[in-house]
C-alpha cells in the first residue's frame, strides 16, 4: 500500500493512549465525563494555561466542538465572521447555519483574519435590523492552509474584538501545530488570555478521537454542559476522552506530537525549496503545498497518496502534503529521494 | 471502592476490542468511516439481518444517533410518538426539539407502545394544518423500563404503522439485551424486517463508544451521509467506530455480552423473588427494580452502587439495578448474600 | 347564511379602523414600524400601562407573537412550561419546537397554572445536563377555555416565578377580555408589573390583524427588533399594524369591544343557567361550554354555527359558543328564543 | 414634508381594496384563509397563470414568503444559491439560515443569475458528505437592482435547473414591475411554467400587505399549509389577504399599477439621459440609479427623499430612486424640473 500524505489522521493514536486504556479498562469509572480521567485531563490542562477558572470539555470531533461552541455562544440574530478559507464554511455540511447561525465569508490568500479585514464587515452590517449581527470571529490556528497566528497578530485580533464587543473563537483542530511551528512565537497560555473560547485538536495530533474546548470568557461558561448534552456530544464512557488528554497532556506529549509532525513536512519542504521549488504559501506547519511540474506529480502519485490542490498552470499544480505525529523518517526519506530524482 | 449496579456503562470494553485497536493502531486507513474495519462491520450487520439492501451507519452514542435518524427522517411539520418514559422525552435535553420536532408523550407503565395507544393521538392531531402532524413512532428494546417486545407486540405494531403511513424507529441503546432477554421471541433479522430504521447500541453492551443505525427502508436512505456529517458525528478516525462493531458482531459477541448481563440480573431476581419481594415492574433483561425495604436499602447502599428509583410507601421503595456485559459472579454473589442477610 | 358562534375572528374590523385607514391611505410614511401611527399606539400602550420603558412591538398575529417572544427569550437548552390546553401546546403545528423549544405540559383542568402545578415539574429537572432547563411560564389570560387569572393569582405565580428565577410570559391574545370580566380584579397596568412579556391581542377584539408585544423586563428588550424581522414578521407597511393599535387604544375602545364581547356571552350563561343548564367551565368572559342534550343541539345548529365540545355522556354533550366585538343583540337574543323553545 | 422616492411601500394601498375591506367588513367569514375572498383570489390567479394545479397561498410580506418557501423545500443538508444581492442575503437577518439552511453567493453586477455562474458552484460541493448540497436557485424578478430576466433567460435557466435536479424559486416581491418593464418579453404564465415557485408581491405594488406563493411543482405542493402555519404566517382574518389578491387580480389592476410605476422611473431616466446622466446599471423598471453630482444630490435632498447608494468617485454619486403604483406626475415633473435647473 502507498504511504498517504492526505491528512493527519489516518493512523491510529499514539502508544500511550491505547496502554492507558487497557490499563484502566476494568475499572468502573462514573458516566459522562465525570470519571477520574476526564477530571484530571482538564485539571492538566489549565495548569498549562495557568487559568484556573477557564472550564474546560471535552468532546469528539472538530465539527461537533464548533457547531456547539458557536450555536451555544449566539443569540438568533447574531452570526459568525470567518475566512474564506474557514473549516465551517466549506468542510461541515453547514452544520453552523444548521444551528441557525450565518457565516460570513472574508477572502484572504492566507486564511487568517486581520481588524482591518473585519473592519468593512461591521460597516455594512449596521441596517439594523435588516441583517444579522456580527458577534463572534472564527479563525483557526494553523489555519486550513497551514498559516499561523504570531502574537501579536493574535494581540491585535484580540483586542479589536474586545473593543467592538465580538467574540473571539480559536479552532485548534490543528493547535499544536500552529504553536510549536519554528517560527511561532505564541504560546498556549497566551491563546487562553487573548480568546473567549478555543480548542485543542486531539484528532490530528495523536488522539483517537477527541477536542477539548476551554472557555476563558466566563459569561460563556453557564451551563455549558447542557449544550454539549443536546447536541449528541455527551459519551455515556467519557473516559475514552478523558484518557486521550490525559495522556496528551501529561510531560509535553501533545506539543512533541506536534513539532514531530511539522519537522517532518518542514523537511520536505527544504529538500524541494533546495530544488528550487516554489509553493502556493509559505507554511511551516504540517502543511504544504508545492507548485510541481504535473508529470512530476505522476511519478510521486505511483508511490504516494497526496491531493492535487489547485491547477496552477498548464504544466504545473500545487500538491498537499500533510504530515502527522506518526509519519517517520522512512517515508519522508523516500519522498525526497523520489522527488530529487525526478525533478 | 463499591461495585455498582447503577448503569451498563462502568467499564471500558470488552479485550477483544482493545486488541483489535492494539494490533490495528499504526495502519494507515481512510478517514470517515471509509476504513476497512468500517466497511467489515457494516457487512457484517447486513449479513446477521439477512438485508444486503439496508444501509448502516456508525455514530458515537445514543442521543447522537436519535437526533441525527429523527431529524432527518421527518418534515419541519411533522413529530414523534413516544411512550412517556422515552429517552428522548426525558434524558437528551430537547435534542429532538432543538432539531425543530415535537415529542408527543404518551403514558405508559411498562414503556411500551401498541397501536390502541397510537389510535387517541392520531385522531387528535387531525386540525389540518393547526397542529403537528405525527409521522415517527420510537420505541425503544428493551425499553428504558427494562421491558422488551415481543415478536408479535413488533408485527402488530409495525402493521399498524404501516396502514397509518408512520415509519418506526427501533432505539437500539439496549437492543441486545432485549433480543436475548430469556423471554424474547424477536430476533435481529426480525427486527430489521418490521422497522423503517433501528440502531444497535455498542455503548451499554461492551463498546468503547457506538452504535450502528440500520436504515432498512430505501426511501430513507437518500443522501443520509449529510446528516451524519451535519450533525458532527462523523468521526475522522471512523476506524475507532469500526473496529467496536467489527468485534462485536464477529461471531455472536455482541449477543453473548447482552445475554451475560441478562443472566446476572435474573440471578439476583430470582434470589430476591424465593424471599418474597416484589418488583416495580416484571422485567426479564438488565434492568430489575425491586421494592424493598428501606432499611435494607440503606445496608446494601454501604456495599454497593445503585439507585433508589422511586418512593412506594412509607417503609419501602424501589431500586433499579443494572448489570452488565462485565458483572461477575462475585459481585452478584455477594449482593445476594448481603441481601439475604439483612431480609 | 348562520350566524356563526365559532369564534371571534369571523368579522372584519371596528369601523374606526377602517376610517382611520382610509383618511391616512394616501399619506407617505416611514416603512417598518417607524411610521407615526405606529410610533403613537406604541406611547399610547405605554401611557395605559404606565411604564414608559417598557417596549412595545407590533406583529400580525398569536402565533407569530408566540413564537417570536419565546425563541429570542430562550437559551437552546431551555424549555416552556405551559398549561395542557395551551394554545402553543395544541394549536400551532410545533411552532415552537419548530425554534428549538421543548414545551412542557401540566394538565389543569382550568386551564391555568399556579406554584404548585409548577412545583413538581422543578423538581423533576435537576438531572443536570440530562434534561432541558425549565426557564419559561407560559399562561394565556383569558385562558382557552375561557377562565381568567385574577391579580392574587398572578401575584403569586409572578412571586414564584421570580424566586426561582423563571420568566412570566402571559399570551393576551385575549386579554382584553380577560380583563373585563365581570369577576376579574386584574388590571393591564397590573399585567405590565407581574409579567416579563405580554401581548395585547387586536386580531380576536376589533382588529384585521395584530397583537402588541410589550417587554417589561429590560433583560429581554436588548435587540429584540432583530427577531421580529428574521422571522419574517416585520411589515413594510407597518402602519396598518400601527392603525389598529392606535384606534384601539384610543379611550378605551379596546376594553369596550372586549366588554360587549363577554357581556353577550354572559346574556346566553345567564338565559341557560335559568333554565338550569349546567357548564364543562364557569367561565366569564366571552367563551362559555354549555352542556346541553344532543337534540337541542341538532336543533340549534340548525341555526348556527358553533363547536360541539366534547361529549359528556351518551346523550348530552358540551358546546362551544364564542361572541365577538360584533355580536348584536339580535343574534344572541334569537339564540336564546330558540334554546328556550326547544328546551 | 419631502416626497420619497426611497421606496415602493410609503403609501397605503389602491383605493379598489379600501372599498372591498369596508363593503365587506361586517359580513362573518371562515378564518384562517378559508374565507371566499382568499378562495377566489387563488382562482383569480390559476387562472392568470392558466395553470389549473398550481396551488396559491397568500401570506404577509417577502422574508415570511421567502423563509416559509425555503424551509419547506429543503432537506436539512441542501442549501440555496442566490446573486450575491439576493434580498435573503442581505437583507433578512439571517432568516434562511435560522430555518437551518445555508445561502450560497454567486457575486453578480446585475443581479442575474445564469447557468454559467451556477456550474462552477455546483462543481465546487461535490466532496460528499463534507459539504452542503446545493438543491435551489434563488432569483428575484425585478432583481433588487430593478434589473429584469428575460423569457429567453428564464427558459434557460429553467432548464438548466431541471437537468441539475435543482428547483428553481422566483422571488417576485416585484414581479409586476418586472413583467411589464418595457423591454420584457416574458409573461406571468411562462413564469408559472419555468419556476418550481414562485410569488406575486403585492406590499411593493399597491396591497397594504400580501404576497401570494404559487407552487407549481407537485411535489412541493404536499402539505404546505403545516408550514404555513407553524411559521406564524397563517392570519386568523385571512380575508384581508384575500381581499388585497382579489382586488389586484381583477381586470388588470396588478399589472396596471406595476405599469405606472415602471413609467414614471422611466419619465425620470429619459429626462436625466437627454442631460447626459449615466446610470449604475440600466434598468427598464421602477428602480433607476443615475450617477449625479454631489451638489445636485444636495440640492435634490432638499426637495426630496431618497437613498444615496454608492459614492462613484469624489465628485459623484449614484442615487437610488423609487417608484411606485401612487407616484403622481406632479412629484415626477417636478424632480425633473429641479434637477434641470440644477444640472
Amino acid at each position: 500500500m502507498k504511504f498517504s500524505f492526505k491528512n493527519d489522521y489516518s493512523e491510529g493514536c499514539h502508544p500511550n493512549i491505547l496502554q492507558s486504556l487497557l490499563q484502566s479498562n476494568l475499572e468502573q469509572q462514573a458516566g459522562y465525563g465525570e470519571d477520574k480521567y476526564s477530571l484530571q485531563a482538564k485539571e492538566l490542562i489549565k495548569e498549562k494555561i495557568k487559568k484556573a477558572d477557564s472550564d474546560v470539555y471535552l468532546v469528539s470531533g472538530g465539527t461537533q466542538a464548533n457547531l456547539i461552541v458557536i450555536s451555544s455562544v449566539l443569540k438568533p440574530y447574531q452570526c459568525v465572521i470567518s475566512a474564506s478559507v474557514g473549516h465551517i464554511l466549506n468542510n461541515e455540511t453547514g452544520a453552523i447555519e444548521a444551528t441557525g447561525h450565518k457565516v460570513l465569508s472574508i477572502e484572504k490568500e492566507d486564511g487568517k483574519l486581520t481588524p482591518s479585514d473585519i473592519i468593512p464587515v461591521l460597516e455594512n452590517h449596521k441596517n439594523v435590523p435588516h441583517q444579522v449581527m456580527p458577534k463572534l470571529v472564527y479563525i483557526s490556528n494553523s489555519t486550513e492552509l497551514g498559516t499561523i497566528y504570531q502574537a501579536k497578530e493574535l494581540e491585535e485580533l484580540s483586542d479589536f474584538c474586545k473593543k467592538n464587543n465580538l467574540y473571539l473563537f480559536m479552532d485548534g483542530a490543528r493547535l499544536g501545530h500552529g504553536l510549536t511551528s519554528e517560527i511561532s512565537d505564541l504560546s498556549l497560555e497566551k491563546v487562553a488570555e487573548l480568546t473567549d473560547i478555543f480548542y485543542l485538536g486531539g484528532t490530528k495530533n495523536g488522539a483517537l478521537i477527541g477536542e477539548a474546548i476551554v472557555i476563558n470568557n466566563s459569561f460563556l461558561q453557564e451551563d455549558f454542559a447542557f449544550n454539549i448534552k443536546q447536541k449528541g456530544a455527551l459519551l455515556a464512557k467519557g473516559r475514552l476522552l478523558g484518557i486521550q488528554f490525559m495522556e496528551l497532556m501529561k510531560d509535553d506529549l501533545y506539543f512533541d506530537l506536534a513539532k514531530h509532525a511539522n519537522q517532518q513536512a518542514m523537511k520536505i519542504k527544504r529538500a524541494m525549496q533546495n530544488k528550487g521549488v516554489e509553493f502556493l504559501s509559505d507554511t511551516y506547519t504540517n502543511q504544504i503545498f508545492p507548485i510541481l511540474n504535473n508529470k512530476v506529480i505522476a511519478v510521486l502519485s505511483e508511490h504516494f497518496e497526496f491531493f492535487v490542490w489547485k491547477k496552477v498552470d498548464e504544466e504545473s499544480s500545487a500538491i498537499r502534503l500533510i504530515t502527522s505525529w506518526n509519519t517517520g523518517d522512512d517515508a519522508v526519506d523516500r519522498f525526497i529521494e523520489i522527488f530529487e530524482k525526478e525533478l
